[in-house]
């Protein structure tokens, strides 16, 4: 029996914040996404050999977020192997998506089948986390995890790190709008305060539980009434051409909520059935393509499942 | 057949802010609270004959909470009746479990049923609350809701009001340590800063999300883990003398979590067993007594039922 070279993963772009939970709340979608393929080398090195669909992302093993990630995995697995590393991107960088945490994702899980799952899921959310720091500075979680649980992920906790999947209704949608304009993530993120009102706070954690409650017992007025955001939408937003414009779209056409994804430019609307979500798509893109703005618009479930091999 | 003159209500006491919970979490306890009897009269006055249990309560109509609850829901019934009375309190005012909660919750749902049921559970909150604005100046939910709904109640926001219940695991205990110190509550809210970090918040949110689903989910770990509070807790438990030996106690008999009840002294610990609860009870009393304060420490289920006639 031969043992097989070389092992392809796919892992999901993901919608992070999603309104009221800042940093600790994201779910993937179905069919956007990385797909890594790692190929067995002769010596221990990683070498990335491809990488498609996107321009500008760093061949250099110490800067790709992908390679980065393998190297945090073999930190801990002890026994190193080389690998020829080729990367499928259709969720580019910039996003708010999370691009970067697919490709860590697809790296470190693909890694993980290929050498018989020494670690599980949630082990694999660390390492892919040092690709996260690699691309932003910073080690979040809230598109990682999702990324490789699938389903809606709550990151409790950074330290140390606590993240947990929660149900949601099968009949959810989501209607993602991604306007092909950059909003650098160091910006927006320049742009929040560090200090905020207790009173916003309080709003916000009230929505946070509303949204948790709603998706958990099925109660979409509920998941509707608490997709808010006090503290980040008002000042990220204006980074986004037309933002209450498209949020308005949405609402018109029975959205649940609407909000930017990540640091944007992104955005989603959930919904209670395929039908406005596609309704949404509609609109959305019409009014995008009347201003002559690029974009990609597309509808999906709740991605159940997360990163997985092809 | 006679008319029923008279009606007597029960209306628990409450732990709000349940941790991270502030201004959003609350549940009652079962035997602990205010008995409220009401005596049609002749005329259509709401006269306060009696208050036992507490000192210094206002028999003054418009300083009374259970009059300013009444007459704010005959405000909104229309029709007026006068009643006499009678409010038997055990838990006194400044205790931090909700006692003008309970006392008006106790005068609105008795009304409530003694005129047929006009409003619902959820309608009776609003008139509480202005018992709440005159006990404290602020008309907050957290205590009156869950005294009059039952279970864990969330106040997900406050204008417009949106208040609702989660299931809780059946096996939850909590024991309360109310010791006998005067923490006013305008002193416990003038603590708090108006502003918070945003890092701050996010773990607070982190954790909401945490309780919630723990909650929900009957994870006790889980809420345990959740049970945290980065933003109110630092500062209010510095005014309950022997805050963090009490809290040592709790946790090393195997307490889910431990915190401050509203805004303090009373304090409570979560449990996923009589067992536990009662040993709490037990070495907390013991280490109160030593010390020459006097105390009063229960142990309780969730009280599932909320305000109810007796």
């Amino acid at each position: 029996m031969s043992v097989p070279t070389s092992i392809k993963v796919f892992a999901p772009a993901t919608v992070a914040n999603v309104g009221c939970g800042y940093d600790v709340l994201g779910f993937p979608v179905e069919k956007y996404g990385d797909t890594i393929k790692l190929e067995l080398r002769d010596d221990d090195r990683l070498v990335v050999q491809e990488i498609e669909g996107a321009d500008g992302i760093p061949f250099e093993t110490d800067l790709n977020v992908s390679t980065v990630s393998m190297n945090a995995f073999f930190d801990a697995f002890g026994d190193r192997r080389g690998f020829d590393v080729f990367i499928d991107k259709n969720i580019p960088p910039g996003s708010g998506l999370g691009s970067s945490a697919s490709s860590s994702v697809a790296a470190v899980y693909a890694l993980n089948e290929y050498l018989g799952i020494p670690f599980t899921k949630k082990e694999l959310i660390a390492f892919a986390m040092e690709g996260e720091r690699a691309a932003s500075s910073k080690p979040h979680a809230d598109n990682v995890a999702p990324s490789l649980l699938g389903g809606f992920t709550i990151i409790r906790s950074y330290d140390p790190l606590d993240v947990f999947g929660i149900p949601s209704p099968s009949e959810l949608r989501v209607t993602v709008i991604y306007p092909h304009i950059e909003v650098k993530t160091s910006d927006a993120k320049k742009m929040l305060r560090s200090q905020v009102k207790l009173s916003d706070a309080v709003r916000q954690w009230g929505n946070v539980a509303g949204m948790v409650s709603g998706l958990i017992l099925g109660d979409f007025d509920l998941i509707g009434r608490s997709l808010q955001d006090v503290i980040v939408e008002p000042v990220r937003s204006i980074l986004i051409p037309y933002y209450e414009e498209i949020k308005s779209i949405a609402l018109d056409q029975g959205a649940l909520g609407f909000n930017i994804s990540g640091s944007g430019p992104s955005m989603f609307a959930l919904t209670r059935s395929e039908k406005t979500a596609t309704a949404i798509r509609k609109d959305a893109n019409e009014f995008l393509s009347e201003r002559g703005i690029d974009s990609m618009v597309f509808t999906s479930r709740i991605n159940g499942e997360g990163a997985k091999v092809v």
